[in-house]
């Protein structure tokens, strides 16, 4: 059996009770026992494409360039989305056609449909795309496979609308959360750079009704308590409340405007 | 050392917060540090052994055959049941015997009764015998420990009754929920080429009071909201709802009854 | 590349969600491919350092000695807290100095302050540090770079209070729950050999109001729903319910007394 070393990523709202992922990695090593399969989260919300866009592209970037990655938020399961293949430089990503590589796929090289079932399982449900399809074409890939046996070229992909958002006339710049990581700490669509660019002791940052003054460097530089405003980890604003929730304090989620003065 | 690369699977109920699943890895890649590790759950509810042989037999399939498996959903642990490993052609199964291999180990070709201290760990407690016993014993196994060496052969094992249903007189099948997954749909015990057979526009299941007309082939099949029946990708009848929960939309859980007319 | 095969292991509060122990792995397997990494637990309650200490030591003991330990419960990240480095023979540890390696290294040989930014990522967050100093730390570990290269040496690091209790003058020792487990399983902090080598038949537990009497070996040992102490796995006094929680019958958490006569 030939084998390679090669990481192979998944992200999927799998979850981790009910065997699926474990099912993925089964059919991944059944292929390539060779393969370095990483968990980027099998927690994402079910459905929630945008949400897997966010997850998977924040961790992404820290992989090697020769990683694969699935990523497998797949609401259209069996139905008309197309299931593709990319790839990007010496990336490969291996995910449905429905925008969850938007944020993470800025420059794709290539791109085809999966249409050849010779790379696939034998027997493929209408259900679980995931691991009758998806898995087994990135073991596949993992072994040298190229991408243009595995299907047709498509010219164009879906894409979510995740636009950065623009200073306005005044100056002042528009976002919206994003994510509420674990912690609570809420992430926004507005890059650090454009914030910390500016004159921090002057800047203000309002959501929820609350005024926030100035930005922060890291968690502790807030008072127990206190909702600050700080470039987060991805490197986008972030909203956060030293050792505590900022969703819970301001009663926020995803979707919420923040305005930055 | 000796080492051999050969895939362990984990399916437990230890969940992943107390570092119980670490333990069993750390202790696994002590004795092979080759060992390929791959978790198909560690969520199973604690104590239901029936919960952990249907999660385990539905990803197990999906494994190569040379895999080693390890289930430990273990309420008896200390106690009088025993503490199993069993082959089936390349195939070794490592648990304790109350059932939980019910549904995966059709055909067990071999069981011993694990009886030789020398393959566990040093210090063996009383109540964590996954980490003491099981673990070590699977990464033995791994390294080419013959079956016969770990314990006296034993004649017959714990089963659960897990007996796909039979059509009735009128032809009517009457089952049960067996699992509810993550996304709240409802696997039964009725396998769906039972279903399949027949003419699909004709058929009604029936659950909960209510009455779900004909066979979808996949969730989009469904309008938004409404309760479908279609093939899971386990192959048994599957209970759904389009981007919601069946669970919750018709208030069931395992031990639901369904009849397909 | 240089690669070598070695055990790294994660203790951290990041959850398995947001794709952030995801990015650990991303970093170490780009640094060194061959890592083997092993997760004891991500879901550790955020910012609870003891409690990190706690799950990280008892699963700590079943790796082989030649394991780099990366234990990353974090609040003070970026703050004046001190970035560490240890070395016990062949174990190293890579952690916050604030005290979440109190149990597990009970004799450092030698401690380093990371101060070495070569063996960091190029950009460091101040929000991350998991991901930014100490994943990559551990991968370089993990490839054979020596202590004493990663920074300056330091005298002695910060510890949690987990002293073991000793009895009184009538020979009675107090303790304390000092974590529950997903089954409501209460860990004390008595050694449970303190206990064993007493009369099992006249020994009492107190806790919450309640009267233990006696000490059992495993679970089946107690009737359904009857509270029980017994020896735990980690060698520390237990009290649990057969097929229950314990913690939800007393109604206790981490902090509830206990009294054995």
């Amino acid at each position: 059996m030939k084998t390679m070393r090669r990481i192979i990523t998944l992200t999927t709202d799998f979850g981790t009770r009910d065997g699926f992922s474990g099912a993925l990695k089964g059919v991944i090593l059944g292929i390539n026992p060779d393969a370095t399969i990483v968990d980027i989260s099998h927690e994402i919300t079910p459905h929630d494409v945008a949400e897997g866009a966010i997850v998977f592209a924040v961790a992404a970037k820290y992989f090697p360039p020769d990683a694969i990655h699935v990523v497998v938020v797949d609401p259209g399961v069996g139905g008309a989305r197309r299931a593709l293949a990319l790839q990007a430089g010496e990336t490969f990503f291996v995910a449905p056609d429905n925008g969850v590589l938007s944020l993470a796929m800025t420059h794709p090289l290539r791109a085809v449909q999966l249409t050849k079932p010779e790379f696939w399982l034998p027997r493929v449900s209408s259900t679980f795309h995931g691991r009758d399809i998806f898995a087994p074409v990135a073991a596949h890939l993992s072994l040298g496979v190229s991408l243009d046996t595995l299907g047709e070229p498509v010219a164009s992909i879906a894409r979510l609308p995740f636009d950065a958002p623009a200073p306005d006339a005044d100056g002042n710049i528009s976002g919206r959360v994003i994510h509420v990581d674990r912690f609570g700490n809420l992430l926004t669509n507005i890059p650090s750079e454009m914030v910390e660019r500016r004159d921090a002791s002057r800047l203000t940052v309002e959501i929820a009704g609350q005024v926030i003054r100035g930005l922060k460097r890291t968690y502790g530089d807030g008072a127990r308590g206190q909702v600050i405003a700080l470039p987060s980890s991805s490197w986008l604003l972030e909203i956060a409340v030293r050792e505590g929730s900022a969703a819970e304090k301001l009663n926020v989620s995803v979707g919420a405007i923040l305005t930055v003065r």
